[in-house]
């Protein structure tokens, strides 16, 4: 039933006419006004009557009846008849059986918005589908567009319009769910700290207009500073891409709360590619691509937003701690390091820069320590920050402890500690590095101070710390690079097909044949040099039930097990190969597989038969430049071991990046594979080798075992 | 300097004398005393003066006048004398250089407990440590114990002496802390919780009385009902652990905030299992050892603590979420998961009598979802809580979203939802099970009927499963062994040496011999089947620089390999080994470590070369049982790889477990090793096989390179 992102008549441009008249409707129909307050129908006519502004609210039931003292008329239609008007948003309240019959009145009335409030839809089964369709044909049909149905409502606090179960506060951050009360929770928690909504849209179940269409609009409203998103599913992830780009572009924030649906999300798949790599990893890897901000929970996001309203953002990982105290500074060290931030030690230039500005007790590694000064000197906080800043050993500050303190608790330490405020502010503003904030006193007039100054102030460490990682910016090559377009499809899947379709683009293979008797296997071993390995080829996974022959040190050795897969396994043919020497080498798995929302996804990751169960893998939105890809192997968990560990020479990372673009692309350039996987791929320290290929088809039958 | 947990007059039973004077002093001297409102001599005067009680408070300064509006005294002795009165308790606040006078003075006033404020002691270099020792011993020859020096005082509401930087709310929840203004920011917390300290002891320097010596005082405080500890380092981790495990005992629940140090403290240490055993995770095994719960920060304790007072303990990491609405779900699954606890699918029964607790739409799998019913019948909540406690399918329930709100926002829901909150309380009690909520409405009625029944309320559902995990009982397997006595030092670190150490305890490695010269290689080849390995020893990284040769196929091969190792390298010796086949098993490392805290420590973790790179380690203090063994191998991430994947056999579990407890023994045994290392262990389906030995004694210069 999704038709987010594709081409119909909401999907061109920002959609002007139509959001229109959705966001800012001249008239409104409620139909389904209930006299019933635990009703949806009486919600929303409460709420449409007691919206700002002189728009004509109308509402309609069936039955007539007067509804929170206002007549009621019959239909849409006898309304608009009514009011001399045209209704340009009908919000539909109606039982499911009745949504048809409420979409062809309203449209007739001249609606050319709908907001479905129905549910027992798509949502509930093939009956209900079969009735959105019809409502969405007839909307379609009288040039009008549909939110939801199954969805909580709409609001435009810059147009007044407060059409849901909750009435928003106003402000600059559009809210896009597709869930309704998560709102609520968020909705409280943005007023908690100063900030309000501009547009809020509940998706429900985006028979048309999708969270993308809703996104590109956030990039033309002007009212619109910051977007906040909660979905389980992004639809059509290419546009999706696109429309978080050109927010980013606009210098509006996206902030993504998109649950990763645990375990059960991991889709069975035939490959290891496909099982390594998890809905949630895609979407991460799709933040990546577009510059979007992901959180983890709603209080989260709120504090994100209000981080990320400052224009300074983190260009590495590296945080500075300043302090008065040990404790905190160790708790805080911990804690950036939970959130994915380093605390590099700091060389001596700033070492003793610090100590010249700090006094002879302060500790000036990192965390720098006051160790006691801020009594006495509450300035020594400022000097301290400045250094920081300005020293390009970190990419931004956390301070944490006591300071706001001094103004609470000795008031001939108010004026000195707000000094010290007002000077971190101006350091701050000068370096364009973030500072963020942790203290036991997170009201006083000094943290009032730096919050005026777009200074994140929290009373909890692990709250700072997180918003230091949201405000790390994505590197450039990250970025998605658009789809090419698609090459001939491939004709076979076979052990051959895939070394042929990796070979084609120049990704090196051992020595190898294919043989199918005796007689094949003498003279492929005859032009390749010892220790040889056999594959038993026509399975999914060669190794398993011994299907692969390794280290064969001669001719007697190689026969004798080529017998062996023979009379064991069957299998169509044997490949031959040359036996790479595993010892000079790191072994990787590099793959794709084609994620339904967002398309090619390429893969790396460490290990040979560890990989899986040890999950350090990491991937990105296909294709990838080689400067991606290479950026993309240094962000897995045991990167430390393709620099060389323990004497090894570390591996040719050019060539593998290299190889891994290489894969990328052949995955964006085939849609009809759905899997595609070399494992493993054998990095040295002179090149890389691919030793197992396979891909798999859309549609092709397949089985882990 | 430490003693702690050392014998001492401080150290044996419950000190109930000297920590009487400490806690309960009848008549306390505050040494230098001071008028300036900044110093500590000020404060201090203050916070006694002020305390309640009929105590006597003394004030000395050397110059004399007036304090407060009350006489100082020259010393402690003339105070004493014109009281007529011997001082308990003497609090020191005089500068570094009068330390030891000042000691003097209040020993011979009478003081059998001195509170050392002073600073530049011990930790400032080996001139205050000299003064700090000499204080010491005319502490310990006067018959007074010592706090601190360097502390900031101590409190104890139950007798009413508030001797700290800030007055402490009562309450019943001793805090011991290295640090100053963490105590600030935990005291505020617990305040905000509605709890409050029953003592508060700043630990300082530790000269005299350490964490374990105010431990073993909580076990028999009868104001003390939890303990919270800020400690950067233990002291005696032996004695920690005994104190910690008598605290369980005594079912008040020990929590500690021991920061990590980052990267820094993982001490460059000259063997893998070394380099991998970080003192965090030290602390974690100490943790499970002892059955005390580790937090990360300050609020997280607070909130623990609250959590703590019910009895109620998760048995293992298995969840049911309970909401109304998808959004909150699904953002709770992902906040288990970061958390470290499942949400298990439920089976059919239980699945079944949800549906028919619940209505039509709700989702029953997990999470439950109410799906819009809290409107219509808020008892759905309980009914639905109610199953999941008593399914025997989780070990605990979060509820999440908006419970709390239909009282807040619909008066004509207040009785129903305080009915549901009330029956969800009957469930938790009658099931022995904690129940954990989130909910936008912290303070509703509902939430305090809830809080007031010990469920604790969170707003922040991160909070809400932090809480959980926290909640988590330790394995009995996990709860230390006692050290066996040392058993005869080991003479030799040979690789000789090492092998016979544990193949002394039975643990099997390889057919081999150790050879120095063609004719005994000779004789050891024929000893022996191909492939072969030949290991060039004296080094303590044999494989580096090229001094292992592995899979020698035939004795040319081993002989060619000889000859070219003892060019090369010329090492004492060479080792010759049948080669196993390492396609058959599971590569392990297992080691131990001298933890300058806790003392042996055993390590296990998975893989070879990468082990270092991915660190999938675990460790606990040794030694372990079998069965604690067994748990320690299950808690590694990769764990699955021992139960077999993609078609492998089960490696031997149960004869791991036994190879693990018997390393762990051979540790315990041997305090002159500081490093025990067999990696790697062959883990393979009928048995394990150790392929490499070493040990490293105490002093023994050792280099990584």
């Amino acid at each position: 039933m999704r038709r987010q992102g594709s081409p119909g008549p909401a999907s061109p441009g920002p959609m002007a006419g139509p959001l229109d008249a959705l966001f800012s409707p001249r008239t409104v129909a409620i139909v389904g006004a209930s006299a019933d307050s635990a009703k949806w129908g009486h919600i929303l006519s409460r709420r449409a009557l007691s919206s700002p502004g002189d728009r004509t609210v109308l509402l309609v039931n069936r039955s007539g009846g007067e509804v929170l003292g206002r007549p009621t008329y019959p239909s849409a239609v006898a309304a608009a008849a009514a009011a001399e008007q045209r209704v340009d948003l009908a919000v539909l309240c109606v039982p499911a059986g009745g949504f048809v019959a409420a979409v062809t009145d309203a449209v007739a009335a001249g609606a050319r918005a709908l907001v479905g409030i129905t549910a027992g839809l798509a949502e509930s089964g093939a009956e209900g589908a079969r009735l959105e369709a019809e409502a969405l044909a007839v909307a379609r049909a009288g040039g009008a567009v549909l939110l939801g149905p199954n969805c909580l409502g709409i609001v435009d606090t810059g147009s007044g319009l407060q059409l849901a179960h909750a009435e928003l506060p106003p402000g600059d951050v559009a809210v896009l769910s597709q869930s309704g009360n998560l709102v609520l929770d968020l909705a409280g928690l943005l007023a908690d700290r100063g900030l309000g909504v501009s547009r809020f849209v509940s998706l429900g179940n985006q028979a048309d207009l999708g969270l993308v269409d809703f996104l590109r609009a956030c990039v033309h409203h002007a009212g619109t500073r910051a977007v906040a998103v909660y979905t389980e599913d992004v639809g059509d992830g290419r546009a999706f891409l696109e429309a978080a780009r050109a927010l980013r572009d606009a210098g509006k924030p996206l902030v993504l709360l998109a649950p990763g649906r645990s375990e059960a999300a991991i889709r069975g798949a035939a490959s290891h590619t496909g099982s390594l790599t998890s809905s949630s990893m895609v979407v991460d890897a799709a933040c990546a691509a577009s510059g979007a901000h992901r959180v983890d929970h709603p209080t989260q996001l709120a504090d994100l937003l209000v981080a990320l309203r400052a224009p300074r953002r983190m260009a590495g990982r590296r945080v500075a701690i300043l302090t008065d105290g040990g404790g905190h500074g160790a708790v805080a060290a911990d804690a950036l390091a939970a959130a994915g931030l380093s605390t590099p030690a700091l060389t001596s230039g700033l070492t003793d820069d610090l100590a010249a500005a700090l006094w002879g007790q302060a500790t000036v590694s990192n965390p720098v320590d006051l160790a006691g000064a801020g009594e006495q000197d509450v300035a020594s906080y400022a000097r301290g920050v400045e250094l920081l800043l300005a020293s390009g050993q970190v990419d931004g500050v956390l301070l944490t402890g006591f300071f706001g303190g001094y103004s609470t608790e000795q008031s001939n330490l108010t004026a000195p500690e707000l000094a010290a405020a007002a000077r971190m502010a101006a350091s701050v503003a000068a370096q364009d590095k973030p500072l963020v904030v942790q203290t036991i006193h997170p009201t006083s007039p000094s943290a009032e101070l730096l919050r005026a100054a777009g200074i994140p102030v929290h009373r909890d460490v692990d709250r700072a710390c997180a918003v230091l990682a949201g405000l790390c910016e994505r590197s450039p090559s990250g970025l998605a690079e658009p789809l090419p377009p698609p090459g001939p499809p491939v004709a076979a899947t076979s052990y051959d097909a895939a070394r042929a379709l990796f070979a084609d683009v120049g990704i090196a293979f051992p020595t190898q044949r294919t043989v199918t008797d005796a007689g094949e296997l003498d003279r492929a071993l005859a032009a390749m040099g010892y220790p040889v390995v056999l594959k038993a080829t026509g399975r999914l996974h060669k190794s398993e039930g011994g299907g692969v022959v390794l280290g064969l040190a001669d001719r007697a050795a190689a026969e004798a097990a080529y017998d062996d897969l023979v009379a064991r396994l069957a299998p169509p043919a044997v490949s031959v190969e040359e036996m790479a020497d595993l010892d000079v080498g790191v072994e990787l798995i590099v793959g794709a597989v084609r994620d339904r929302t967002f398309g090619p996804v390429v893969m790396v990751g460490l290990g040979g038969v560890l990989t899986e169960v040890l999950g350090d893998t990491a991937c990105a939105i296909a294709p990838v430049t080689p400067a991606a890809a290479r950026d993309l192997l240094l962000t897995l968990r045991g990167a430390a071991v393709l620099a060389g560990v323990r004497g090894r020479a570390p591996v040719d990372l050019d060539a593998l990046a290299d190889l891994v673009s290489r894969v990328s692309v052949v995955a964006a350039a085939h849609p009809e594979l759905v899997e595609l996987e070399l494992n493993p791929v054998l990095a040295g320290p002179s090149g890389v080798l691919a030793l197992d290929a396979r891909v798999v088809a859309d549609g092709q039958v397949t089985s882990r075992r």
